[in-house]
């Protein structure tokens, strides 16, 4: 699905059919996957293309969602087979998701590849993905990008931890969850954690805390930040790659401002969670997130006057 | 135990004998209570006395430890039997405190008076006790303080709503934790739980979030905040108690600044959970408090530069 345009941000992932079961009901075969959800946030930033493979299921109409939001698809393979999915049950907090079926489908036969399109992206976002194809993604740039950034999952943490440490070495941002945090440091508490993590390379370490907000620890830096209180949580699926989407778009072009990039990531996060799917997330603007920015800005601003 | 001066905060609650085990370690009968704790961070800041009842086994060391610090036991009745004992277990993350016995001991016969030199205080500050009990103290007051301010807990949320909710139209201030606030309000999102329990009184709601920080509603306003990334945390126990005592002591001589108020309670029971009991907490000092407080504006900034 060849484009022409150069893309500032690649993201390589997951495109998926989500099943989601949590209070607010049931939605079957709805569109989501790590790449989905931070190619949705961060081109609300600037340009990105998709590194991820679909089935011959994968709809027309779930392909021009992703176009008409303005997402580069040439890295979008479609083979035989049908699309990954995931099938999940989530805690009443929407805290918590338990996996009722995985089916890896198209994903067992993915061979990522980098479009010449790609080539020249100042960001490359590895989401959770088996960490050799983070590696393999990786090394398929002919020219490393200037930011490349890394998540990863549990089960990569305990079952590639060799795979994982390669990758960890090889980037400059890792964000990752408290979760995740405390099983690849082998500690709870969050500071220690950092430290043990940031030993694996030479990283920037964010922490994302769900409805609590993140943590940055850069060189000497602290910063943390408590999430935009919301009135409703729909739908927690995806908040994660969408706060990676937001902090990367936001660094794009404010390659310096890592503190506006985290508020960004938390805000255009916040927006994600409120319907199923990437149903908000495809509806809103780069003004509708600034609009929230300032709300923000005086939600957690330390002075009273 | 009369005492000459006048107080700017009185505290009703407890004075008790904990018994706390954790993944550090055990700690039987070390000094604790709710009263203990708001005293011990409320005394940095302001002078502050403490109405509360202990048995004829509460030890001339504890009461000097009190006394050391400043903080007035006009208000301390002792009487005979024990003193109120409290044995509990905490969860590996310190979240959660599951509680081993409580033996009520001279609680049970506890009818709390306010001495004539607290009579002139101008906050109060109801701890977690029988909403009746809370209800005699502000009573008792010939004129009603400038803030009266209250806690509660899951146990009188579900045993004396009736009594709770007249406190509750009575005061300035409720400070609550998160689970208590979805309790009283029947509603799991934060945002929607202080809209109700808001209707249950004119009062300024703060919501605590253990390690999370705290968030505070009052007319418009939001304000949300992270808490101070500690490296190690000793002990919970009395971590609400005392951003309560940190909060309304900043209040006491700033009287308008209350995001600078919520800072302060954050701080004081940052401290507080660096130690079992009360050790820390009896350490520090004002300029301790402040020194963390240039940090922690470091750290929750929101700009870059």
């Amino acid at each position: 699905m060849p484009e022409k345009n150069h893309v500032d941000i690649v993201v390589a992932g997951t495109v998926a059919y989500d099943t989601i079961e949590n209070l607010h009901g049931k939605r079957e075969h709805v569109l989501g996957g790590s790449a989905t959800y931070f190619a949705f946030a961060s081109r609300l930033f600037a340009s990105v293309g998709l590194i991820a493979v679909v089935g011959e299921d994968f709809s027309p109409e779930d392909e021009t969602k992703l176009r008409n939001a303005g997402i580069d698809l040439s890295g979008l393979q479609k083979i035989p087979g049908k699309t990954f999915a995931w099938h999940g049950r989530y805690s009443d907090d929407l805290a918590e998701a338990y996996t009722i079926a995985t089916h890896l489908n198209v994903l067992e036969k993915f061979e990522p590849q980098v479009p010449d399109t790609y080539q020249n992206a100042q960001i490359l976002f590895l989401a959770n993905l088996d960490p050799r194809h983070q590696l393999t993604v990786l090394e398929s740039f002919h020219k490393r990008p200037r930011l490349v950034v890394a998540d990863t999952m549990n089960f990569w943490i305990e079952h590639a931890p060799d795979d994982l440490k390669k990758v960890l070495q090889q980037i400059d941002i890792l964000i990752i969850n408290e979760g995740e945090a405390r099983l690849l440091s082998g500690e709870h508490n969050i500071v220690r954690a950092s430290r043990n993590i940031r030993k694996m390379g030479d990283f920037v370490l964010v922490i994302k805390r769900g409805g609590y907000g993140a943590i940055l620890f850069r060189d000497d830096e602290i910063f943390a930040l408590p999430s935009y209180p919301l009135e409703e949580v729909i739908d927690t699926t995806g908040a994660g790659d969408s706060f990676a989407g937001g902090m990367l778009g936001s660094l794009s072009y404010e390659p310096t401002r890592w503190r506006k990039a985290l508020i960004m990531g938390n805000l255009v996060a916040s927006f994600t969670v409120e319907e199923f799917s990437i149903e908000k997330l495809a509806a809103i603007n780069y003004f509708n997130v600034i609009e929230r920015y300032h709300v923000y800005r005086d939600i957690v601003r330390l002075d009273d006057y």
